[in-house]
C-alpha cells in the first residue's frame, strides 16, 4: 500500500480563513491525495513564546479548524501531545494561529493524528476491510517497522494511502512516500493470545 | 524489557574534549545506563547555517568523536540522516561542534544510531541471544509500533536496555523511558516466507 508522511498542517473553516487572510478562498499550490489540496497560505503555530512559521494551510474547508502536528511539533511547542482521529477534536489543546494579517485563538483543535489508512469502498471491499477496523502496517528496509494501531477510513472521496506523521515516517526510514503492507493478524494490538 | 530513548548526544575524545573545553575531565551531571554518565558541558551542532545548540556531552571518553542525532534533527541540520551502530562512522557525515571556548570541524562521525538492545553475556544467555544477532521489540499501547532490525550489543559492561531515538520514541508514544517485548520470531525481517 502506498504510504505518505503528512508534514504538520492546518485544516481550517471558512470563516477562520476569511478572518485571517482577509479572502474567501485558498490559493491553489499543490495536489494533495484523498481531495484535497495545499494552498499557497501558511500560518505561524504560537503557545506562550513558542512558535513554529510556515506551517500550510490545507484545502477544502473544513467544519472545525485543526491543527495536526507531530509529537515532535508539541514538545517543541511545549503542548501536550493528543492522539487524535482527524475531527475528533473535543478536549484536545489550545493554540494560537497567525497569519500577516491577524491572529486567532483556538480553545480546542490541535491533534497528532492516529496513523490511519484511507481507501474507498471498493478497495475496502477487495482487502476484507471495513470503516474503523484496526490493521498493521509493516514498513521494510533498514529501519523497518510495523505500525499497530492503524485506523481504516472508507469514503468515496479517499483514495488507498496509509498516512503517518513525520515522527513515524522518520522512525521508518520513509521520507515523503513509501511502500507498506497490510498485516491483518500477526500483531494487531491487543491480541491477547500472543502475549 | 527496558526501553531508553536517546536525545541527540556527543560522544568525544579525550583529545578533542580538551580542545573544546580545555579541561581534562567532564564535568559528573547525571548518570546514565550502559555505565556512561551525561557531562554538564553541551555543544552547538553548526552545519552552514543550521544549528542545534545544547547538545550534551556523553561520558567517558570515546575513540573517536561521535554525534549522534535523529532523523528530525538530520533534517533541520541539512545533512543526510545514516543510520550505524554506535562506533560503525567510515563514510558518516561531517560537522561542526562549537563550545563557548573554540570550534572544531570533524570530517566524518555524525550517525542516526540504529536502534540496539544492550545486554550483558548472562542476560543474553537467558534469552539465547548473542552479540549481533536481530531482534524486534514491540511497544504497545495507542501508538504501537514494533521495531524491527534491533540489533543486540553484548558486552560485560552493559545492562539489559533497548535504545530507541527520539523519532522512534515519539512515533511509539514513549518519553524518555518506557517498556518492551522481545519478539524472536514474529516480523524478523527479511523473513521470507510470510510476504
Amino acid at each position: 500500500m502506498p504510504i505518505e508522511v503528512s508534514a504538520r498542517h492546518l485544516h481550517i473553516t471558512a470563516e477562520d480563513f476569511n478572518f485571517l487572510f482577509e479572502k474567501k478562498e485558498p490559493s491553489f499550490l499543490k495536489k494533495l491525495g484523498q481531495n484535497q489540496f495545499a494552498a499557497k497560505e501558511t500560518v505561524e503555530l504560537i503557545n506562550k513564546q513558542k512558535s513554529i512559521k510556515k506551517v500550510r494551510v490545507v484545502a477544502p474547508f473544513r467544519d472545525k479548524t485543526q491543527v495536526e502536528i507531530s509529537v515532535t511539533d508539541a514538545i517543541n511547542l511545549g503542548i501536550k501531545p493528543v492522539i487524535r482521529i482527524s475531527g475528533s477534536l473535543k478536549n484536545t489543546p489550545a493554540i494560537e494561529i497567525k497569519s500577516p494579517r491577524g491572529k486567532l485563538r483556538i480553545k480546542e483543535g490541535v491533534i497528532v493524528a492516529q496513523r490511519h489508512l484511507h481507501l474507498n469502498s471498493n478497495e475496502a471491499k477487495k482487502l476484507g476491510l471495513k470503516n474503523k477496523d484496526i490493521i498493521s502496517v509493516l514498513a521494510k528496509g533498514k529501519r523497518s517497522v510495523l505500525f499497530n494501531n492503524v485506523v481504516v477510513r472508507v469514503s468515496s472521496q479517499y483514495n488507498l494511502c496509509v498516512h503517518l506523521d513525520s515522527d513515524e515516517g522518520n522512525a521508518a526510514g520513509i521520507f515523503k512516500k513509501g511502500t507498506g503492507y497490510l498485516i491483518y493478524y500477526c500483531l494487531k494490538y491487543p491480541r491477547k493470545s500472543a502475549f
